[in-house]
């Protein structure tokens, strides 16, 4: 398998795991900045053009992994693999994040829910055609917007 | 950063490159299986509650990263970020596909658009409250879901 190091690192207003937004949803209209190494710039070509990216990105504050985690939308102990938490094996966490503006080799974003100095793996274009689920059934997660937009994060993950 | 190793395996009737759909929605139907190392059995518990998962994997077979590339889906060089293209850095891949059942550790999944043998990073649920957006620009991208349907891949991204 390919080996997997850092693009470029992503800077927020968060530079502690407690007290952050969950999820992008309840970031919203939290800036941030997304700086890619320079050596790679040639591949933001044409980026500009999607409202919203995924930002692939390292836990790096995730200090161990566990299999079975409580998650912040729920009371009750689940499977990591079918939560966000970032004790997973390999600590990828993804954000779907609004694009306003690239200049260079950073790329500005709202709705950031990730810690100052995160890591980035890879940004991909979040396309309408390939990633719109149109009828999903969500398990467990039956929090409502308002709850998600609410809930900060605490230690637990760390 | 943490180190990222293979945790299972993803099974698919996709041996070649050549011919195979370009992402899930070309992909309708086509049955897969993930098999997730042993080790991290209890981290699948509360995921058959999901229609719909993320998988993250290696695209394994990309053997170099181009930072310009012309998708499938356009005629137009690109910057390989504004794409799905496997030879961006770090060749990391994902597919929402259809989570049909789950036994021990081998998850029975549908539209599935990887190569057999696809090692495996991640398995995230789709959640609905985090990941639908609800309006979103597609830059270059501009194909019909019949196109994306009908598309089949060639050997430019090997």
């Amino acid at each position: 398998m390919h080996d997997i190091k850092p693009i470029g690192v992503i800077h927020s207003p968060y530079s502690n795991i407690e007290d952050m937004p969950i999820q992008p949803k309840g970031a919203s209209g939290v800036k941030g900045q997304v700086l890619v190494n320079e050596a790679y710039i040639d591949g933001l070509q044409d980026l500009e053009g999607f409202s919203h990216i995924y930002l692939l990105y390292s836990f790096h504050q995730a200090a161990r992994t566990e299999l079975v985690v409580t998650p912040f939308m729920d009371n009750q102990p689940r499977g990591v693999f079918s939560t966000r938490s970032p004790l997973r094996p390999n600590h990828i966490g993804i954000s779907i994040v609004r694009l306003k503006k690239i200049q260079a080799n950073t790329l500005f974003v709202e709705d950031i829910d990730v810690l100052d100095q995160t890591p980035l793996l890879d940004i991909k274009p979040y396309m309408h055609k390939f990633d719109a689920v149109k009828a999903s059934r969500s398990g467990w997660m039956q929090s409502s917007d308002d709850d998600i937009k609410k809930k900060r994060s605490d230690a637990r993950f760390k």
